[in-house]
């Protein structure tokens, strides 16, 4: 179960301390134009290092071995690797036994019988970058069709940008991803303040998607809202996941939250551009909820795969607030959607079929 | 894309004012007692024609037309069928050519180019009938290991029960599913107020799966929280999701979030019940958040599929908030999630496999 | 595992001696016309109860219960159903616990501790009917397409047309779907003194497709032979199955086997019209080889559930050939996977999604 | 479409003069000694440089790069890799813009819009390392439930060993794979001819599996014998499949060819042990027909990118007869397919269940 797609699939390998990750990207069209150099970029953004993110030092560094040829793909399987530097599983000697509260430690555990302790494993969040670089190539397909895909935090803690003041062109420019300039220092404070209580935080992701064609979206159990919150809810950490409005409709009367219709389109987006679990036309808007980081330096009690009870104390590094960088893969992973999407929608009827092979 | 499940998987057909609309249930391993008169209670709970619900009369009335001798599954696949009784597309005169507000008119007369008006076709909340019939079979699989799924209504509009005072045993008596007794006037008289002001309302409905054993999920992409998430959002509706107390974790500190482990067991359950996908012998808890009944009987813009633009009045039969009876369907839906898991996680280690085998 | 295909798919359900069998037809692309008459004409070829097949008397009256509205595809899923009309269980008193040579009794009790002794249950080739009418509607998407498909009896017992003389027009005009009209009066001989001896025969089936576009099949797991041979390999009794000269060419050189290029086309199709698992532009040829049917009327050593060796003495009314109604049923599935390699071929190149997209 | 396999799976990457390939093995159930020296054994029996084989030196030496911890298999997916070390196109200018007849050149091209010259591309059998290796890891699951795989060459263009006279232990010990030690030099001296001739030449695999337990199969459409041609069918230049005696049969009545049943067993095993697509515990029996070597170094009549005809005159270095080497391959996918249809059977009945929950 480590692949996610229809037509435009991917399937991730490595873990944390092993020697390697990558990804092996199914189903790409032949004749698009590959851009290492984006690629690599997209892995950067993703990349640990900067001063509101764990120290560690991943140079992310990402080879293409197949799929590719003369700058394009070809239609076969596209794999992208990701050696580790640091392989070696030091650090971990003091955890190698027990349970990390709020981690898969327990659980992974308790499945599988055996407990890979280097960090995590495969339940690490160095296995999302695979998914950045698998987003990358979607990113590039969706690019021919002019359709773009942004994220950024808009809450930290309590501390929340209303949604008018949301300001995609920004986060980029941010070091904590946010997506108003005026918020940066205040998300920054929240984050210093939970490293310096060596503690943690929790966050909000927003995601849009404009110029998405009127039309994406399998009904009724492929449906484009259920397959982004599916991704979405597969990023460690996130907790919750909201379509256009979603968590405040709720409040709403019928008369209020319908987006009504004209000429010029819809007169607003509660949907999230979504209905029915087909695109609409309008941007795509969605939100997810991402619990603080459960890598904390505080004493914790827990217990060991031998059952004795022990106090958890976590040494190393660690992000104080996985939401941000988590942006840039909930925005991969919006992106590997959308393609999937385009391509399982080119047979909806018969006159597209036509188009293709008369 | 009418199949959901990789091993416990359902296959659903039908429209609102078709012929029949039914199930395929395959995958069901064989041996399991069914129970027809369950099978038949579980379609009763979704049924309309309550006073807080449509008044369209539907039967419900569901027959099994395979995949089970002398009261037992027999492994090969269940289709359970039901016939639509008011097959004619009156009524519907008035809306032919136009996209409701809200509605998946407009996409699906986008992407299919077709217009089935009546009643929604496929996209009718009818749809969900199929899942329920499903889910019944699904419970049955899981009441063999003891576990049991169970739903009500925790939020409609602005009233809200607080976590603490959920009881999931009240929602069975309850005309408005609600998780608490003291709530039932109040969640009434919020949807009378709608149903008299031609307007409709949106509610949350809470989910709770108990001996659920430890190890169900399958990283990294078909995750318990991520697959239920899906699920959850293929309902009609359906806008918003959240594990454990995933909104508010965002506001807490890993500290307070993270739920602490002793021999007993968890010290809380923030995490609703699942650890990096998998579920970690705790309940599971969740919410899905409906947004309010797109029909309403007020006058709104919209178009038609000649892109004239017209007034919408609606007439006939509506739930004012289909979050009541949808609470039902979202049920069902976890309870097929789980079976599906169930199946899957017996392969997860070797033991297991020379358990069968052996 | 009741389900064929990826983007074109069916489902299937029902038992023998079950209420009913039938199919569902997903991702049908909107806007075909769908013809009952044609569909209900595919059923009557494979029907049984001419001369040369069983006596057992149905219908096959076929009805479609969704997904069709004013005589179109929708792109919703297509139900079909079929009821059985002799559902009483008698007859099969005297096999209700043995398990019959040749046939999946055995394997089934095995697998899923059950015996459904009604016919063969869903092993029966009744389950067959429903192949058909999901083919039916495959059909007429290629059509749409100028695409057709064509199948016969090329051989049985040892009586062989040669390839030379196989004509694909004469079968649907011979009681026993014979592929020249000469070897009819041969067919029906060798057929007839089977079922005089109490004996079975086995044969071969010829099939064809002609005008199939270049590019059909996706390497490397779902290339268009290999997927062929699933389909066929997965209708009772076949036991072999040949792309182009398949048997034949291991007795070759390559030097006669490839077939040479030029700008009329290929000088010869000793490959069946697949080249690396990918169809050539010419016409594609395949055979399925059929064993005997296993229901025969000599009395034969076995065993029953209790593991006590009995005589297994069948009655009733069997095909001595299945080989011959197996050629419609050979015939439907070809034309399912070529229907489902359509829409999958669709996006291999981004030249094809700009054509849907732009 | 690089996946083959529902839950124990597996996907391939890479060209046959790219930088590497290999592939990435899911659903390996945890606690699995993984043996390196095995895996690169494996390799090494069918890697090229042989005197009856293509002079291309490959060291095809594997690395694993995920899902293996102290030893053991995690649960993680599996990642093998295999890197290149000629990784120059040299050699392939005189065929650069041709299509080799017999090959999948022209077919790759069409499809995808793009000519990968080098090698053969993604279309090389260089591929079927990756699957190897794949298969590799299956074998090890096999062994823990004592069940085997085997394999060699049958026939090699009309020189056939009887079936009676099948060894399958001498083919390990044979240069040319040879299941009689009595037509090892039968089987060279063909070779050598072809070679001399600078032509190829077709051949026959047999396979055997023993001890595998009754009830492996998912009826109908993931039959045990539908799924193993589905597989022997996407190896390169396989044309033909046959279980058991499956292209004889056809000449046989059926109370020749049914395999009576005593409380010993089966009196014969002409099914190939295989009844309805589920396996009846006796041996697994079947053969692939591998037509002759597309690659020879007779002048051929083709045609180029441009439609112009030419001469295409092969240099370089070729296997005169690919089911040699074929055959370690068909073993491996053979051994790929039954660790997929044992752990899906694991949920076919309830008590399985019960097994591995209680």
């Amino acid at each position: 179960m480590n692949s996610f797609g229809q037509r435009f699939k991917f399937t991730t390998f490595g873990e944390s301390h092993g020697k390697a990750l990558g990804c092996v990207v199914d189903g790409v069209p032949a004749g698009i134009k590959i851009d290492e150099v984006f690629i690599q970029n997209e892995m950067n953004r993703r990349k640990p290092g900067g001063k509101y993110a764990t120290s560690r030092k991943e140079s992310d560094s990402i080879e293409i071995l197949s799929g590719v040829f003369e700058g394009y793909s070809t239609g076969t399987s596209i794999c992208m690797i990701l050696f580790n530097e640091n392989q070696k599983s030091r650090d971990y000697d003091n955890v190698k036994d027990l349970f990390r509260p709020g981690h898969a430690d327990f659980t992974y555990y308790n499945k599988y019988g055996i407990r890979d302790y280097r960090g995590g494993g495969r339940s690490s969040a160095r296995e999302t970058s695979a998914r950045v670089a698998a987003g990358a190539i979607a990113k590039m397909l969706l690019k021919e069709l002019d359709i773009e895909v942004k994220s950024g935090i808009s809450s930290i803690k309590d501390i929340q940008i209303p949604n008018e003041d949301l300001d995609f062109s920004h986060s980029s420019n941010s070091e904590v991803y946010s997506l108003n300039k005026n918020y940066d220092d205040k998300f920054k404070d929240a984050i210093n303040k939970a490293r310096e209580e060596h503690d943690s935080i929790g966050g909000i992701v927003a995601l849009k998607a404009i110029n998405v064609p009127v039309g994406l979206g399998e009904p009724i159990y492929y449906k484009l809202d259920a397959v982004l919150s599916n991704a979405m809810m597969s990023i460690n950490a996130s907790k919750a996941v909201e379509i256009g409005n979603g968590i405040s409709s709720v409040k709403l009367n019928g008369s209020q939250n319908n987006d009504e219709i004209t000429n010029d389109g819809f007169k607003s987006n509660n949907s999230g551009g979504i209905l029915g679990g087909i695109s609409n036309g309008d941007d795509i808007n969605m939100k997810v909820y991402f619990k603080p980081t459960p890598s904390i330096f505080k004493t914790q009690d827990t217990i060991d795969i031998n059952d004795k009870e022990l106090k958890c104390e976590l040494k190393g590094r660690h992000d104080p607030c996985v939401a941000t960088r988590g942006s840039v893969v909930a925005e991969s992973m919006m992106a590997l959607v959308l393609a999937d999407m385009l391509l399982l929608n080119m047979s909806s009827k018969l006159s597209n079929i036509k188009k293709v092979y008369n």
